[in-house]
């Protein structure tokens, strides 16, 4: 068994040689991961300049850092590294929940995958006050590496750990409200600058990643590919066919 | 009516230009897009430092530059310009089609419009042998601006044009393929290095915007933001259920 492992905090991540120890235990495990911090980045790849590849000493584990996204880590990764079973993400330091699906780096690693046709799983994990503590959640890690080598599930989920996880609940994307906003503020010369930030949004929709979370239990969300919004284009097609 | 124009060209394209002009039959505009390319970076924001945003001179337009991606444009812009109606991204130099729509910084524009909750459409345009002529496709354009400001259709659409469309076509975004390659190389000092390039691909899945471009219809894909797989969110709950 191949087992590909990346995040968007960087190659020095805990979470990343975390979840690469896990992964161990199923098979052999490479590192790809960005040379540095690459969170929000979504899906995105790098196409205006060539990418390096270059072995490192991470934890006596088979690591090799990229200076790119973490999709180039996962679409590099796999064309040097062929036949790979399954890519895992993270474990990302923070949530990524509702609308931070669309952004999160951790996530479009894992979408990148199976975009190659690669099973994957993007892990991260709900920062409190304390440092995190991925020991205990290391046996809910295995539980869902196993459910996609056994092929028993979705080839594509989002994971989000709690703290302290009491159960585990399959759940909806929460898409209904969006947790952005600006900050302006100025730099040390005194010139307008603006930063975006996220707010706490409150009465999430039940069965959803975000209600999961709060009532502390592990969100497993399901996601496709194909982005296309089936409903409208029946309805279009449709009016089509009516004006002819 | 407001209506802010981006791309992820930059801000000097000519198709961004082009877009904004014919927005501006429908009422006022306001251009705010990147200070560069930003090509293939989806729906990344910049979250580790903050962005500027400078008014420029640009063919006597409203407009504004950020030191950001797409995305970031869209919500620095709407931040900054209170009840826009519309975002339009575009006109893209080259298509996008199948999984370009997850690698896609001009399709990421629109994403996050609607993330904000504003109606949006990309433009892309089919690159041939000769300089792009925009001038007969703008037509089409404004058709599509209709539709959204009129509210009958779909409210995030991605919109592909042909050189010399012939028709129009509700489609859906075709996944059966990944057209990304890897290419091997070394730099001018001779270290290897890695270029990420796209493969045509043939054969598309019928009436997909790969294969609606193919015939020489202009290609109109309604876009969701729920990346939610409810197929398998069903099979995995009844599982759950089963086994209580």
């Amino acid at each position: 068994m191949k087992i590909l492992v990346t995040n968007d905090d960087g190659i020095f991540s805990p979470g990343l040689v975390a979840l690469a120890r896990t992964a161990q235990r199923f098979g052999q495990v490479r590192v790809v991961a960005p040379d540095g911090e690459q969170s929000a980045v979504g899906q995105s790849i790098t196409i205006q300049r060539p990418l390096q590849y270059h072995r490192m000493h991470l934890d006596s584990l088979d690591a090799y850092r990229v200076n790119g996204t973490p999709a180039d880590c996962v679409a590099l990764g796999l064309y040097r590294w062929e036949g790979a079973d399954l890519v895992l993400s993270g474990i990302n330091l923070g949530s990524n929940l509702g609308h931070d699906v669309w952004h999160s780096g951790t996530v479009g690693a894992a979408k990148q995958a199976m975009l190659l046709g690669v099973p994957a799983a993007a892990f991260s994990l709900a920062l409190g006050k304390d440092e995190p503590e991925f020991e205990p959640l290391l046996v809910y890690v295995e539980r869902v590496i196993r459910m996609l080598l056994e092929d028993q599930g979705p080839k594509l989920v989002n994971v989000n750990l709690p703290q302290n996880p009491r159960g585990i609940r399959w759940t909806h994307q929460s898409v209904r409200a969006y947790n952005g906003q600006v900050l302006e503020s100025k730099d040390p010369i005194g010139r307008k600058h603006y930063w975006f930030t996220a707010t706490h949004l409150t009465e999430p929709e039940e069965e959803t990643d975000r209600w999961a979370m709060e009532q502390g239990l592990i969100s497993l969300t399901p996601l496709r590919l194909d982005l296309t919004d089936e409903s409208w284009l029946r309805r279009m097609r449709q009016n089509d066919q009516e004006e002819k």
